[in-house]
């Protein structure tokens, strides 16, 4: 596996920096004859762009995917799917003091490190923006999977330390922040905005919850449902935390609470979220991800040089006050994306 | 990839059933010249052995590795490194009961529904005993890694809903519960020999700590160190929530007191847990798990049946209270691989 | 792996059909800090290119590459290189009549096996122009490469059944054909000219040479360095067989006529053509591929249609009379690929 | 991928050298519930064993496999199937001279470069006898295809420069040399023995043969079943030339005369040996593997010592004067192996 690449059968690729030409991903080995065109991606895709709310960034992109291979008189020929999005508006002229000052909370200190030299227009290839290209994979991932039958679908369940009493992902379609629960969403809204005002940004939490999918996914021992599930997670940008099922609470309960009681109808609870020794048992999958707040704020900051001495940096630009809701589109791509993958597995197997 | 195996240039496969006639794993792309013996490797395994405490499995395994190949003269040699483990004391007769029933908080139930069929001695593949494999497949990464100055140490943060209120996995190598804070300890003692006295069992938090990893490891997008490390952790059974750094506790923070301020001296906090956008910073890496209470409980359980009729489960046979303190060598195991695979992958970009 | 992608550390995907909107290559995992620009992978495409000479296909494609990402001011950064190469006169249309009919010697019968649909333009997937892709992602390996003082450089040994008589890649650079030996090129161009009187076409036979590779690089048992070339050189399109060294003669050599003497000064001859138990050795490294005759000839041909009845064929448009010389490029840019991953696999292992 | 693993889907890993305690194979990603028995792969590997010509290695080895996991009363579970081979009749001291001496035709000298260390015992891991591992782990391979209807089977096409005139495997299976033509095998048999008298070796031509294979199998572009099946035999260490269907000869067709007409009832003749742009037609496949004599020759021979003085090294010991017929049955092992690893794929992307 190489760095930017994710699945075994089902693999995604993607490619761009923030203020390069373009951003993209290639999907290889997506199976031929599904139904896929360049408006049920966009669609996806829309949901992640900034400036829906007052409260996101007035960055304004398009975000216009082409599909560029793979694609024949509308369904997949089984051959990798090239998608294109051209980055339009690219002020990189304002990161030009950036680049001898490392953000604290960004990868640019961590790039220098790695590489000896780095694109720090707007974080480069650390910027948020990579995930449209995971959004854009993730749109055809939601296509294979939805024709086994299993849906994906997330919503807002804490943000600023406020969290949501309803748990339906369904209610969260429509709203602002992506939140079931008006009176909290409410109450979210006003926290951003004081945020947002002070310079300062927040964090949150995420449910992600899977419907419809067979027991039997996941490998054993290493390439688990959930090993996968949560590498996939934690490997977005802001999530520092992410927990299946009864997570971290499990850790206070007794084996004799914690344990699902097994009916004829099913599982009595879900404490396990849906994954049992790492293999899908059929009940719905249930994950969370904790996001910290967006590191760019607009109050001065300690930091250092590239010659190593102090600095202050105060980041300027257009920022969200919130990962949140934008990180939610990503959060289900990338659930999408591992669930494809595993279901084309399980089918190899299957004579 | 495939399901038993991790790492892309050190890349560990384990293999082995929990009643089959043994277990082992074979280390491939291991550099040469590291000086390695079966000692070494024992002094791991027996760590994570069953029969230290008296609050621990009655089973007696005596894990006695041995190297069949890869190493030389104490050194290896480059090749792959493969470790065999005899399963000498595995009473399966006492599992021929559970053959037709589904025990909840196992895997039973999802490896029939994947593979149509499963040794069901012992939990087969899905056993606690498979991660002695990953000890002592971890025992050779220590070596590795420990040339390059790194340490991976961990210790219990909490059993039962006891927090130990010391953080120094030094102090804790030699307590009974790996847990640096005495009068914790003692309570945490207390509470698993009345779970032991009930039938039941409990869960805890084991953080690892990582000291010396230099900057400039992890990849950028998916194989970020953090989605390896949690991949690899959440890969370990009884694991259902992993964080790094803040964790969950960042989703309440705003992005002013999240951010870690830089300094010529280094970051002045670590909320970020020694990884920034995906690679080392060279701050001390910090990992909390979530182990779940072990399954295996002596008390009747509802279940099913092989033809899914309703059915009652006792289990009996020699079963830990907790799987802590016997998880944390897995811990460190999972951690060093992941380390010593990224430590390769960043010499290889290194002219 | 998926079937798009090649290389462990240093890894190329490739994308794009004959007709589509575009072709490209993704690039992960090339080390930073490698002067590269679009002139540079430029002119290997122009290698390539169709109309060079009068008997090569009448196809005018620019081919002009655009770096999309991974690069910026002029140096690699170690993110991935997105390649992009637009597909400008693309006459799909005269492809209509073929969409119901299988061509002899091309992959339209097994495509349509594999997917059960497929893209009929041009060959789609299949087409010999999905190796633009290949050549420009090999003008970055070559540089990587170029760095450790690795130099691949290809001729023509054989065409159409004309031998040359001398082996020296520099000598060919500017010939039509590649060709070092003037006196057979003379005839081979004339044998050429009269296939293509006739409708016909020709295969020949290419020799790949690598100078200054360093002893060590090549993994054990399956990722051999021989390994690699040969499945490398394989999955092109036109290729039919691989030997290395000594290659199909070694057969009939006894062990004392094949083993090549070793003296301080190196080996006294070369029939292991430069590896050894799959590892360099220090020595040049040959290779010879055999390329079928192109299989799109204007020549009446017994096919069936899609219903599987009886059909004839003759297939119209632009095309090569033989795969030779434009193969060349490709060959190298797999040669330097390989050569690319194994160099950084090399590195890994190295303290 | 690492260097001791081959396949995507079916995973097979070897390890072991020739003189350490064992060699084996783990074969990971095996589908459940196909039935294999230790019985099963003794009949193969009894097939590779020394010992059964008088021109064969005079090594006594009984090779008797041993099955650690993944198989359960009979039937494989899923999980990795871990195949042991205990070394019995190891004369490691035999080799102690070699110790300071590089072997012409052998790897001694590039492992030596490689890791700067070596096990120098019979060849350490560049021994013949990993292959041992292969044709064990092929042995459950051709359990698999075979329920599939693929069968693999090879013969003896040349040796020592004499050709077989009939292209039959199943005349072949009981034959002292796997050769068809019983005429042909008695004057290789007498060539043999003359070479052997002398202190030298000779090579010769495998011919490989898969009946039943279904169309559609193979990848596009990198993964095609030409190219893995290339690989897959190049890896073979005697190996310098692979071809398949008309191969090197294809290099002097016509395109007319090459390309193999399509007929209701298949292809009229089979010049591509089965495969077409990398994806099997349905044809029957047809390889030939170009072996070099065995290095291994009683006669003094040029070479350095470590200090890379000139020296004499004379090899003693047991060796084969060919590696016919005991490489058979790798090749077979090698080509079911990858023909199961693409099996599963197909499979995979069939819904």
């Amino acid at each position: 596996m190489s760095g930017n690449t994710i699945g075994t059968l089902f693999r995604v690729t993607t490619w761009g920096e923030s203020h390069g030409p373009a951003i993209g991903a290639v999907i290889d080995g997506c199976p031929p004859r599904i139904g896929i065109s360049a408006a049920d991606i966009q669609a996806d895709l829309d949901r992640r762009r900034p400036g829906e709310l007052a409260s996101a960034s007035p960055r304004r992109e398009q975000d216009r995917v082409e599909i560029l291979s793979g694609v024949f008189e509308g369904q997949t020929t089984g051959t990798p799917i090239s998608l294109l999005i051209r980055n339009r508006d690219a002020a990189s002229g304002a990161y030009e003091e950036l680049r001898g000052l490392f953000r604290p909370g960004h990868g640019d200190i961590t790039y220098q490190a790695k590489y000896g030299f780095r694109d720090h227009r707007g974080g480069g290839r650390a910027s948020g923006r990579e995930t449209a290209g995971r959004v854009a994979a993730g749109a055809v991932a939601r296509r294979l999977i939805g024709r086994a039958g299993i849906e994906v679908a997330a919503y807002t369940k804490e943000l600023g330390g406020i969290a949501a009493s309803v748990c339906d992902p369904a209610k969260a379609m429509t709203s602002p922040l992506r939140c079931p629960d008006p009176e909290a969403e409410e109450r979210m809204l006003k926290k951003l905005e004081e945020a947002r005002a002070s310079g300062d940004t927040l964090g949150g939490i995420v449910e992600i919850l899977v419907r419809g999918c067979p027991a039997g996914l996941g490998e054993p021992v290493f390439d688990k449902m959930d090993a996968d599930l949560a590498g996939a997670l934690m490997g977005i940008g802001t999530v520092k935390g992410v927990e299946i099922g009864a997570g971290f609470a499990a850790a206070r309960m007794t084996g004799f609470a914690c344990n699902d009681p097994i009916t004829p109808e099913g599982f009595r609870t879900n404490h396990a979220g849906g994954i049992l020794a790492g293999i899908t048992s059929g009940a719905q999958i249930v994950i969370r991800v904790a996001c910290k707040p967006i590191p760019s704020i607009a109050l001065p900051q300690e930091t250092i040089d590239a010659q190593g001495d102090p600095a202050t940096v105060t980041i300027e630009g257009r920022h969200d006050a919130c990962v949140i809701p934008r990180i939610i589109p990503v959060c289900e791509a990338m659930v999408a994306i591992v669930l494809a993958d595993h279901l084309m597995r399980q089918r190899a197997i299957t004579p």
